[in-house]
């Protein structure tokens, strides 16, 4: 059985039962066993995370840039043996993927929010000289964090931008492995508690637990000792979670579902056919279409050239392999979420089989409806296919198409496309303001797979995509404020004010907003 | 029977019951009825809110900071009967209150908050050039706001704080008014509205309703169309009001109570208690004990001086005249809660009694109770008793303030009094990052009521203080950005960016972080 990470000690779980993680390509069940831990473990987690955050809030930021830089130090010299256990535990691919794109990312991630830790503007430090009022985002405690099935390291709960963005923030990090990848999330645990013993940060800096009770996990987010929580996963778990967090008037970020709705205007269609259905297929397929920002609902306006697009796309989620799922949990659900928009009405153009590639897998699937039906049934018509599979919608105009987006949900994502030259325009005028209000990521003739970790990122976007419309979980050191309070000094004598407050700008990298200019200067 | 403000019309409500304001000062009913809404009307106000905030969402910020300024004007214009009838309505003093402090700090938010629309950089545009990804915050959608009783103009529905952020973010409100004093409410959103046509708004940018049942007031709260709610109240029909917005997935940001600890170290004691108690009897007392940053909460270290301090201050409460409450709720909620601190063994050293003032009034009071009871029963012993009633703290030692310290919930502001010439830095050092985690704004020697509408200040803090420690109700510009959502925009072809993220930067005012600088250039 493997230990679990509490208060810097790899030890037993206090537990009475245990899972395996399964290889995705065989179906097969991994040699190792895993606790699911009572709530013994998650208060001794608790415990040891509330010490380490007030050891935490005094260090200076530097020392905690220190350690994020070491964790990804660690994770290079360990990149074969973890990527080698991701893939075993997600069947995603070494290459092109895992070794030299997540891992990649991962380690960027971490060195970005060492950065911005060490910089320190991220918490906008806010002086008026004229009040003597002063104020800064501060820790806001330790974070407990969710990690999902599809990143297993870049979105990893121990080791993804959550992570990252949290201890940046100054507070340690309570993990719960995803149950698809636990290995994974042992082995990175390990480089992270090394890095943290090598940088002498406090026991419980970085803890790992693998799996609870239902009622555990509501229970640890709402204790007085979590200061906040980051979830990334199912709708129905999070909301759960959500339901606890919220009595207890805790702060979640939560990462629920979202089909990212897509609007291809006429003169695209008219224009450049081909090559949109060759990128969307590309988009959607990726991945076996396994991200949070694939495709899943695509809208267009009936007529001859978008006959023809359709015929061709379909043909290319004919042809496309068939890639393997993370898990017998996802196959099952893509097949009932297909189900369901079927039974709603929906006519199948390909697909809506189990099987057809490697181990865990479901038919590469497109499914039409009408803008009418979508209009006619808009909750059920947007019932995540997380996977391999997209909605097509025909609208009669694009009165309709104005019509449908009224009905759209909050979402991640929201893509336009429309003619190079112009002649879309008036449309994309009616459209993009009303799929803007309802998205985090507005696009423009680009696909919204990829996710950049850019300041200007926002991951993030209206409910259910997430909890709140005012935060993103994509992008350095936008990310890092959810993990923060806002703390405001009164009166204070300046030599009792946090480094960042005082009139001295150390080393004059840090911007600081001084009566109302942003400046890197000294208060003079 | 009063109308309420619907569309851009007065007209008569949907309701079947009424109600009364009463003059605290009389304990008589005034004249006016005021309607009870029932669901149409806030059907009504929803759908107006939701079309204009997509009118709203169109205009260049400068033409919502007319609205603002004009809006000011007009209140200027009609002081005297808006300050006249809220006297009337919270016993509240024309001078030196209502008339010279309460309305100029009103307009100064309105005209702040229209400096802040038309500059921009609240806005935190974000520029990653070499991704070609673009941010900024947008407007969250319509925005209801239920004010307190105790700042009729400055917090007031449709004319406080977060009525003059929400609009500045862009966005319509619906005003519930407090029905304590639902004339002065209408008499300002009159000024509102003229001020919404004189300037060309959309119908439904300001809108008011009285009151509603628990029951439409949650589902309004939670209703797709309403983007956000701000709420300033008593915490049980806050959290009834949260647990619905939550749900739902609406932010709502909430100001539910705070006792507003203060920690009087033994050498300021030492040193100028008597300076100190008079100090402190003025903030308990003042405005009858009605503010937000009341200190209810007085901790200090048992020996001689302290016991002198508390018989002074204890002289001062009883010698003090007794002010009048805002209503008889107040007064009754009040005596409950001293009844609840006195029943869990508290020590009665002044006070208790109703009446002793004026219309609605309840005799200056302090109970005192050892740090060992305090500890026993935080809960009990946190009991906010809202109004011109203080709970002082006698502790054995600092350790054992640092002990109660760990029990304390979650405030808006923290006070430490220490000895001016460092004798008391080693335990200020210890008990200020206790109280820093759990307070939104910490003082040093300088009393929590006065809240400066600045730019570093925080009025907020953790639960059950607010429903977020990220978030500030007071200050301008921190406070937009509760009304707003995080927008990003990426690959959009240049001339469909909203102005603040094109590259040219509109009359170089606006702040932008560009490549991880802060400028006012434009992008060459």
């Amino acid at each position: 059985m493997q230990q679990v990470l509490i208060n810097g000690q790899w030890r037993d779980a206090s537990s009475s039962s245990s899972f395996q993680a399964h290889n995705p390509a065989t179906c097969e069940a991994l040699p190792d066993e895993y606790p699911v831990s009572d709530w013994d473990d998650c208060d001794a987690a608790l415990s040891a995370a509330d010490s380490a955050a007030t050891i935490l809030a005094s260090f200076p930021s530097s020392r905690i840039a220190d350690f994020l830089d070491k964790y990804a130090e660690n994770i290079e010299q360990h990149a074969e043996s973890i990527v080698n256990l991701a893939h075993l535990e997600t069947a995603l691919a070494v290459s092109p993927r895992l070794a030299d794109i997540e891992l990649p990312r991962t380690t960027g991630q971490l060195r970005q929010a060492a950065a911005a830790a060490r910089e320190g503007s991220w918490a906008m430090a806010t002086i008026d000289t004229a009040s003597g009022i002063r104020s800064m985002y501060g820790p806001i405690g330790p974070v407990t964090v969710f990690g999902p099935n599809n990143f297993p390291l870049a979105f990893g709960s121990i080791s993804g931008g959550d992570f990252a963005a949290a201890v940046a923030a100054g507070n340690p990090v309570i993990a719960k492995a995803n149950s698809s990848h636990p290995g994974t999330t042992r082995l990175l645990a390990e480089q992270a508690q090394l890095a943290a013993e090598e940088t002498g940060m406090p026991a419980g800096t970085v803890q790992l637990i693998y799996r609870t009770s239902h009622a555990d996990g509501e229970r640890l987010v709402a204790d007085p000792r979590n200061g906040a929580t980051a979830y990334t996963g199912s709708r129905s778990a999070g909301l759960t979670l959500k339901a606890a967090a919220d009595a207890a008037g805790k702060p979640i970020y939560l990462e629920l579902s979202s089909v990212n709705p897509m609007i291809l205007l006429p003169g695209a269609l008219e224009e450049r056919s081909e090559d949109i259905a060759e990128e969307l297929a590309g988009s959607c397929l990726m991945g076996t279409g396994q991200f949070c920002t694939n495709p899943g609902l695509v809208v267009t306006v009936a007529g001859e050239k978008t006959s023809q697009f359709i015929d061709d796309l379909t043909a290319r989620f004919s042809q496309a392999p068939v890639g393997t799922l993370l898990s017998a949990g996802v196959q099952k659900s893509l097949g009932q979420s297909l189900a369901t928009l079927l039974e709603a009405g929906g006519e199948l153009l390909v697909g809506n089989s189990e099987g057809g590639g490697e181990g865990y897998s479901f038919a590469n699937t497109l499914v039409q409806i009408t803008a009418d039906q979508f209009i006619a049934d808009p909750e059920t018509m947007q019932t995540e296919a997380f996977g391999n599979a997209s909605l097509l919608v025909i609208a009669d105009d694009i009165d309709q198409v104005c019509s449908l987006l009224e009905e759209l949900e909050g979402n991640l994502t929201g893509c336009i496309y429309s003619h190079t030259q112009g002649q879309d325009d008036p449309d994309y005028d009616r459209v993009a303001p009303r799929l803007r209000s309802r998205v985090g990521r507005l696009l423009n003739d680009k696909m919204p797979t990829g996710v950049a970790v850019s300041p200007a990122m926002n991951h993030g976007g209206p409910y259910p995509a997430t909890g709140h419309p005012g935060f993103t979980a994509v992008g350095i050191p936008a990310s890092l404020v959810r993990f923060a309070m806002l703390q405001s000094y009164d009166n204070i004598r300046p030599h009792r004010l946090p480094p960042a407050l005082q009139d001295e700008n150390p080393g004059q990298a840090c911007w600081r907003n001084i009566d109302g200019q942003w400046t890197q200067a000294d208060i003079s």
